[in-house]
């Protein structure tokens, strides 16, 4: 909180009494008191950067006439990786803002797994420049898994120097389950060097026994719930489920059973992986609220779970209810039902366009993370024992993978892409200069009839990721990636069609958010052109190299079985 | 948390995935759910301190039968002065942890209003010996009020160097409300200091703008609500309503309307000032949990209440359910509906006596508090202008008192005690070396037919407090009060009749609680013998002396009309 000594305590006692105005009064409002799950009437006061009155008549020095709207407590995106949205956080905070999001949980993995603690310095340092509140969580698991090669290491003794720091909140998602089931040594050395504080979870389909050692070390939550038993079993565990919907992964649906009156102090809402697309078209936490109301969890337990639920459950004890002594996060809304977004208020500042300006923010970094040489179509080739073997099947709107067994053209030792069955060749490469692997796979369900598509965005260690039919093409198509610093390319008819830049680590633009949307409505248009009827085809791939998602992945090192988490042969 | 290092993490894997036994294992019981409200089945597995396993079978070390039990998570007493128990932080543990709080979080005002830093170092050190998890709160109003006299004061300089202590959880229920108000600044520069840390409430009766402001400051909760609007009015306002049940103050049947599914989150139990007697006789947490279901809060968010929202609500995040990853602190029941409990397990360890054995406790402090001279019956006179004046009624199980006015006999300009309509005079005598105040006034209410009571117990600067409608039996009484070191004393026919010694700061037996208790009896017939009606006669007038309840009191300094926060004329 900001200026807090003695004299604001007295500016906020003086305006709480009536003794002077308030700075911001909200009048002749409703609003929804997520304590007694109530719709309440009358005056919102303001001090600062806090509320200092409610159920009481106030005068201000602003006053915004509240007649037609109903407020509710600032929006908590609980688990967001703020690089998913190809922006910067500055951008971010332009961009959901306005939605009604005031605080954003991050896990700047993405970029830490290409710059290692520079990625967290750079998150810390945007954090105290941003409008809404950016907690930065560190990053526990970079790189995510032995399988795979990052740009970093983040070791314990680098996470443990960031303890306390006054914008992080704790340790980010756990993703090493088998690390802990299996005892491994830095895994747990990470745990205990964190006891105590708050510890993310990440167990997609984790459960039983397995889920109990998981939770056991400390571990509090999870926003890789798929299934309603699943969330089940995690809510009757004491773990806070995380409900997500995120550009790939929309499970908002489905678990919104799970929230009730008798439960909803233990859910709360993330976006996880969001693109600029989806926040303009649909909204952010905003529309994840809409959606759960729609589904008929009751509106008052819909908003509790976006606002307090997810600040207890972070220890944000300063926030996520309308009442004095919080933090004035508040969103004015035309409407409670539809959760329509009217204005927002952000520790007492009113959401203009004009906020956004002179904020102090970092400047860009990772500017030159494509370390790799030039590849040729001959680093594509699939040697081969047999035509028959592992294809990765993947399917709409999931980051869960098939791990497939299917018989392909084999000519000369190398098994062949099968365009007639829809299955292309998918490669990794190596982008980080520690090293020049390339992993080599087989993909079914990107529908592309032609061309190829590459991509810099490749989760968690963010290698090259190509899929295509042709060796040539996929070759163009990494070699323009790296001209323009990484970001998404696609390659058709041997020249480039469509391509966005993301020069940060190869993951972040530098252009505004508006230049992101209007590049990727762009690139979409290009790709549905070429066949592919997937909503989110570079994300999709993104998600190819991630090993700590079942069933099948591909990584620099080659195709990963995760169920047995281990390399297998192509 | 014990021996968090890399082995114990290896060990509750071990455990939670049955790679090994268990340490202990529930076998077989039923269990609630306090996230679901379910009546869960099942195995529950302990390793160390720690849950690591609800929902699927374990084998154990130690395995009890839970087939005919129910088990709930341990209860947590959210506002306790330990010192009003009469006992030892150590007898105190012994008298509640076998009832099931397994968490207890205590301001040692009382002894800090005696003795300072001293008391505070004394209960921190106790904190580190007892069984049950003792929090302790760092007292934040010593003296509670300038209108009188304690033996040493806690300034905001004091107070910084304990926080951050791994046995204290922030400052202690701020009484000070018109300090607030009225910006006293040591009052604004404690809440300055503890900025975004815990900070306790004491408001009774405080509504409206003035309650705003009090929480503006960053108060959290309240454990003095008495009333159902009162109570609302806080929920509404975001305030966590501590209910209260000691043994003057018993608010659970009023406020248990409050406690439903929709905000089971936002109340906590507490018991404040409760006597061995009554701990003995009805229970301690368990005994408000029976009285809340008994009243018709749902069961699951009785129980809710006195675990989960008590532990989010004073942060401490690894306590408050039966699930893993979880401190097991599990009390069991042969009735969920009567909380009939069977037995207790604190933090892994079952409770039985023998566990009580071998504790590393503090030797007692405070043995020479009683700094005051011997006083004679001249000391009582009540010299006064006119025959009508002030009167304080006390009502019977109620620390509010009334202010009356009444006309008194009246002779040599000296106001006199009228017994015939149950008017008594009441003296407060300074007893901490600073000065040789006495304060004089009249009390209605108390039935004493003849005799005097003394106490050294006088909240919550802790002067002697006499009642009584003789001087000379007054006086008598005191200065038996001096020759024990402190206690209660009761004098009749000129000669005392029943005591009990507490000289620990005047504030504290030296015996187990068994002897306290058995004392106490014997002192309750004695008093009953003298006419006095009041199941507690001596807490009764230890309330006299607290300026920060309404609305008439009396200190060392004289007659407080509390409403106007002033002295006046008796």
């Amino acid at each position: 909180m900001a200026n807090y000594d003695t004299s604001f305590l007295e500016r906020m006692i003086d305006q709480a009494l009536g003794r002077m105005e308030a700075d911001i009064v909200i009048r002749n409002t409703r609003f929804l008191n997520v304590a007694t799950a109530e719709v309440a009437e009358g005056d919102i006061a303001i001090c600062g950067d806090r509320i200092v009155g409610t159920y009481e008549g106030y005068r201000g020095k602003v006053e915004i006439d509240g007649r037609n709207l109903t407020c509710v407590p600032g929006f908590i995106d609980t688990h967001v990786h703020v690089e998913s949205s190809l922006v910067s956080p500055g951008e971010f905070d332009r961009c959901v803002l306005p939605r009604g999001t005031t605080t954003a949980i991050c896990d700047p993995h993405e970029i830490c797994n290409v710059l290692g603690t520079q990625g967290l310095d750079y998150f810390l340092e945007a954090a105290a420049g941003t409008v809404l509140d950016l907690k930065v969580q560190l990053s526990s698991c970079v790189p995510a898994t032995k399988l795979e090669t990052a740009g970093a290491t983040l070791t314990a003794d680098d996470l443990v120097r960031y303890k306390g720091h006054k914008h992080s909140i704790g340790l980010a998602e756990f993703m090493n389950v088998p690390g802990i089931l299996y005892k491994d040594p830095d895994v747990l050395a990470k745990l205990a060097a964190f006891e105590g504080c708050h510890i993310d979870g990440h167990a997609p389909m984790v459960s039983g026994r397995d889920l109990n050692a998981y939770l056991s070390c400390g571990i509090r939550n999870c926003h890789e719930t798929t299934s309603l038993p699943e969330g089940l079993e995690k809510l009757r565990k004491g773990m806070q489920v995380l409900v997500r919907e995120g550009t790939v992964c929309k499970d908002v649906k489905t678990l919104s059973p799970l929230i009730t009156a008798d439960t909803s102090s233990f859910v709360s809402f993330c976006t996880d992986d969001r693109n600029p697309l989806d926040i303009h078209e649909e909204g952010h936490v905003d529309h994840l609220v809409r959606t759960a109301i729609a589904q008929g969890v009751p509106l008052a337990h819909a908003y509790r779970a976006a606002s307090w639920s997810a600040a207890q459950s972070f220890g944000l004890r300063d926030r996520g209810i309308i009442a004095p002594g919080r933090r004035a996060d508040i969103v004015l809304l035309d409407d409670l039902e539809t959760c329509a977004v009217h204005g927002v208020i952000s520790a007492g500042r009113i959401v203009t366009p004009a906020l956004f300006e002179n904020r102090r923010l970092p400047a860009p970094i990772g500017l030159d993370s494509m370390k790799l040489a030039p590849v040729s179509a001959g680093d594509f080739v699939v040697k081969a024992s047999a035509p028959t073997g592992p294809v990765i099947g993947i399917s709409v709107g999931s980051v869960v993978t098939e791990h497939l067994t299917m018989t392909l053209p084999y000519r000369n030792g190398e098994r062949l892409p099968d365009p007639a069955n829809d299955v292309l060749k998918v490669c990794v490469v190596a982008r980080h200069g520690k090293n020049r692997n390339i992993g080599r796979g087989f993909v079914k369900g990107f529908g592309l009839a032609r061309g190829a598509l590459a991509s810099s965005v490749g989760h968690d260690s963010h290698n090259v990721c190509v899929v295509g039919k042709d060796d040539a093409e996929m070759a163009l198509a990494v070699n323009r990636l790296i001209e323009i610093g990484g970001g998404f390319v696609a390659v058709a008819d041997g020249r480039v069609v469509g391509e966005l830049a993301l020069p940060m680590a190869g993951l972040i633009s530098l252009k505004p958010f508006e230049g992101v949307r209007s590049d990727l409505v762009a690139l979409r248009a290009v790709i549905r052109e070429l066949g592919c009827p997937l909503p989110e085809p570079f994300l999709q791939l993104a998600f190819l190299p991630l090993p700590v998602i079942p069933h099948l992945k591909i990584t620099d090192h080659g195709l990963v079985d995760v169920d047995r988490f281990e390399l297998i042969a192509a």
